[in-house]
């Protein structure tokens, strides 16, 4: 009898990938507990799932995506259950939402297509306030797979590219400069662009310091997770002008989003959709997949999140 | 006495420019008719205008860019008059501005962005309706200064780039494929980046037939000038959902935009800003200012339009 996969949420996208990867390798089982005390019971000896081996885990767009902060990963790891992602299946959509925020928020382009669908047209200030983009400072924090996407896709607009690591990486192109001291590298920056993962150390990671570092009128984009960015003090910097706009994918209290934010126009807000899309989706779920299926097969898997490696 | 050079219009960015560059070369005469009728007279032998050598035209945000399709070049080649326009100075910021239509129509954003501050979040629809760009095909129609900048920025994505132009243009990178034949290029499409002068050769030159070749689903991209896709049956084929979507920056009449397009909410609409921002428009007007000084110092200049070369 092939071991039993916990289908938590549903296969949206890749429902013909499961045959082919899992077929005759495990049976996959709907979940069906009706409350969380119940799928406890139900996961206890004896109970309908206490036979699992595995755990599909339904991506959620406004919770998880190449992220995984919603996921009990230390509870897990204690009990020898590994837990893997599917990085590099968003990366691109993701790496692409952010360089659109990058040109809607430097242009004023929300702003400008606002004005138009209300029965204006081109709106008075935009081109005081726009910029071109060429020869701006660009700054990447977070060098992981999607801030190499990010580099690749910003580097012909003829930006100057920075990044800060804990740690530089050796896959960042040679004309994308490291600046390890943090207050450093967000002093010469005109935008920067988030991409850091959530977790306790950096929830609030930028805070009133580090906005207040960059330059007046700079530029902050963030498709990473709404609370590693303090939004109070965002939005502050935004009401008194020295934020000069954002791009924000992400928010701390999804899917509410302050409505301070939703009145300013010259700002670019997005629902968390860097990884919407059908095809993007289809490669997440048949991602998880092929995780799954190596580690029933092998007894190990790609994709484990760094802290059950 | 320094030859007179009529100001029609205003040096918005570059005033600081003309000095440096026109100095002791050039008076500055500003435009003072009050009527057309009066211009005529004051060009006329005698008129305050009959000894002007050049005139410096002003940007006009929807009239006029690199296009120059406002101008009577002909009527001034019959005189011997050189017209000179400003390309190259505003190619980036162009081309950057059909990028972020590219992404806006293909992942639906401005639909996104205009439910969440509605009071919502993600719109219902859009997963299923949204793409992703890897492994897209995207034209570029008509491969000039643009075209070549929007090919640059669209590579990385990892979309399959194509182009037609009247003949191929040497300086296309290798991997952007040359497509003789129109109709063999528009069927291969997901979308189409319309990049054309208008002229009367152009004028309505993605029509019915062009549109319908294209794939059920594609999409359409004009940063050119309105008039080089016939409005009208855009209009319908996104109404029949033949089109999946279009990112427009110029349109029939503007500042008039039809309001069935500002009604759909799948497609994006900028008021004619692909310039629009203050380092693109010192640029140009700097560009000008040395097209003259050039045309005075040595009788010819830089930038003549092709017409008049």
């Amino acid at each position: 009898m092939a071991p039993k996969v916990l289908l938590m949420g549903e296969l949206f996208w890749a429902g013909p990938d499961a045959e082919e990867l899992l077929g005759g390798i495990a049976e996959l089982v709907p979940m069906e507990s009706q409350s969380r005390e119940e799928f406890f019971q139900d996961c206890a000896p004896g109970g309908r799932y206490s036979d699992i081996v595995g755990i599909y885990h339904e991506h959620l767009s406004d919770k998880i995506g190449a992220g995984y902060d919603s996921v009990g990963v230390k509870a897990a790891k204690a009990r020898g259950i590994g837990v893997s992602n599917t990085p590099g299946a968003v990366d691109k959509a993701t790496a692409i939402t952010a360089v659109f925020l990058l040109v809607a928020t430097m242009r004023r382009f929300s702003w400008c297509e606002a004005n138009l669908r209300a029965g204006g047209f081109n709106p008075p200030g935009v081109e005081e306030s726009a910029r071109d983009l060429s020869g701006k400072t660009v700054g990447i924090l977070g060098m992981g797979g999607i801030g190499l996407k990010m580099a690749n896709y910003i580097r012909p607009f003829g930006c100057n590219l920075l990044y800060h690591n804990r740690r530089p990486n050796s896959l960042a192109p040679p004309d994308v400069k490291y600046v390890s001291e943090l207050y450093e590298f967000l002093g010469q920056l005109d935008v920067l662009m988030v991409s850091i993962p959530l977790s306790e150390k950096t929830r609030g990671f930028v805070g009133v310091k580090e906005i207040r570092t960059m330059k007046k009128g700079s530029i902050i984009v963030n498709t990473a997770r709404g609370p590693v960015i303090d939004e109070e003090a965002m939005i502050k910097a935004l009401q008194d002008g020295h934020l000069g706009s954002v791009g924000l994918d992400v928010f701390t209290k999804e899917p509410e989003v302050d409505q301070r934010l939703k009145d300013m126009k010259h700002i670019t807000l997005l629902p968390h959709v860097g990884t919407e899309n059908q095809e993007a989706r289809r490669k997440m779920e048949r991602t998880a997949l092929v995780n799954l299926k190596e580690f029933l097969t092998t007894g190990t898997g790609p994709n484990l999140v760094p802290e059950c490696q």
